[in-house]
């Protein structure tokens, strides 16, 4: 299955984590002089500056700020902990609020140990209560399950399935899914989960990089798109298909990247956008 | 789910890898010396051994032998690599038949960019080569699903869902699933599919370990049991309840155990087999 080829990048966000080395300030002037149409702010990058000012930098840069990343980490072993995480998520809704970002993307969170279909009701009570600030503020939340390798302490949805059922709990059109291609490229329900996904409206985000072969690291050796073996344009045709037309999110951890010079870099991840997703 | 308590090693098993400083002589003594009931071979520890010998040896010391590891690895982007991979799982079973080995254990195979349908349409055609011989010699055949960190390049075949699925198209006796909680623990599905396994007569092997947290290589840093977040007995309920009463076979992949002394690592499996399994 082929989408259309991508010919420009007005569709073509860049998450803050992608180019670490970069400030917030430094990161805004290099994407939008490199023609970048949105950027995902990463609550790190926001430390020590005022969100609303933030957030009008970037507007004037013509960036649309996609989402802000990261909520979630519901779950917890004790009452204090699930206290502190829907705390936390608030925290986060009133700073996507004041930066101006209509989402947040959430990694839901796990307990090593703990079941994961009790994290998963810890999850959805956890949303449920931060849904109410959530309205106030127009803030959509995005479930992102997570790879299976990463069941154990971050989160306790791996599937697109898990996350649907979530999100059936749940039942409200502020609350949804963010689809990224390397938690998700291996499943065999992939085609019908993100049908569903997108028929019931809450196909909310979608995340682009790549696996690599060898993969070295669990968290910071992830592929620039084309490094490996996902079949990207293959999955955004079943997104686009699904009828999402939002801006694909270039989310790359990947110490090896982060170690050369970054404007190269983004200028990989542009030629990297073109050719293969 | 708390299954019965595990008292005696007579229903214990362990991979020649598990203790991998050990040549197939020292393993088989030392197993037999522990009290150890069974024993999965695999194929490197056959190497300049004559099997039928070595298979001798190993009932001498009443060590069942539970299967041979690993065939499989049977898709491939060429017509000689497909036809390769046959010859050499029909190399496996005429071994495991000399050995006196009842089943071999599959590792399905992947190839990195290769779509996961036409990987896994590769391995039923290559499994359905190879079961003539596999009746000659009355051999089983287990398919492993691996975790899906493994889809790149070591099995198109992620979730018991996907195993039943092509055992279903195979639809033979000889042809069955090996559950490796290590591969399996995280699945939302995992209580039904155990279940429908078992249903189907096709729950041929149990494999245990552990998930630490973190876990920091890909391949060589399995827990032991009790080391990690899986729930062991609570699988372990699931596969007895749905009719498996087979081995529980101790597969650790681990440079750090490999590098203590494997007979104070034997004692450590024994104690944390009767712990924590």
């Amino acid at each position: 299955m082929s989408p259309s080829p991508l010919t420009d990048f007005s569709r073509l966000c860049v998450h803050t984590i992608t180019t670490k080395p970069w400030v917030i300030e430094e990161a805004m002037d290099r994407y939008a002089a490199a023609d970048v149409g949105g950027i995902t702010v990463w609550r790190q990058w926001l430390e020590g500056r005022d969100p609303e000012s933030i957030g009008e930098k970037l507007r004037s840069r013509n960036l649309e700020i996609v989402s802000l990343c990261r909520g979630g980490f519901f779950p917890s072993d004790s009452d204090a902990g699930l206290a502190a995480a829907i705390e936390d998520n608030r925290a986060a809704i009133r700073e996507a609020a004041a930066l101006g970002a209509p989402m947040i993307v959430l990694v839901c969170g796990a307990v090593p140990g703990q079941p994961l279909e009790d994290s998963r009701k810890q999850i959805a009570d956890g949303i449920a209560a931060v849904v109410p600030l959530a309205e106030e503020h127009g803030i959509r939340l995005a479930i992102e399950p997570l790879h299976p390798m990463y069941a154990d302490d971050r989160s306790a949805i791996n599937t697109l399935a898990s996350a649907n059922e979530v999100c059936d709990r749940l039942d409200h059109p502020l609350v949804g899914i963010a689809a990224d291609v390397y938690h998700i490229w291996w499943d065999p329900d992939l085609a019908d989960q993100i049908r569903i996904t997108g028929e019931k409206d809450r196909l909310f985000a979608f995340h682009v990089c790549d696996w690599k072969t060898p993969t070295s690291d669990f968290l910071n050796d992830r592929g620039l798109m084309g490094e490996g073996c996902i079949d990207i344009p293959g999955i955004r045709a079943l997104v686009e298909a699904a009828g999402f037309s939002g801006f694909n999110e270039v989310e790359i951890f990947s110490d090896r990247w982060w170690a050369q010079d970054q404007d190269h870099f983004l200028t990989e991840i542009k030629k990297a956008y073109l050719e293969h997703c």
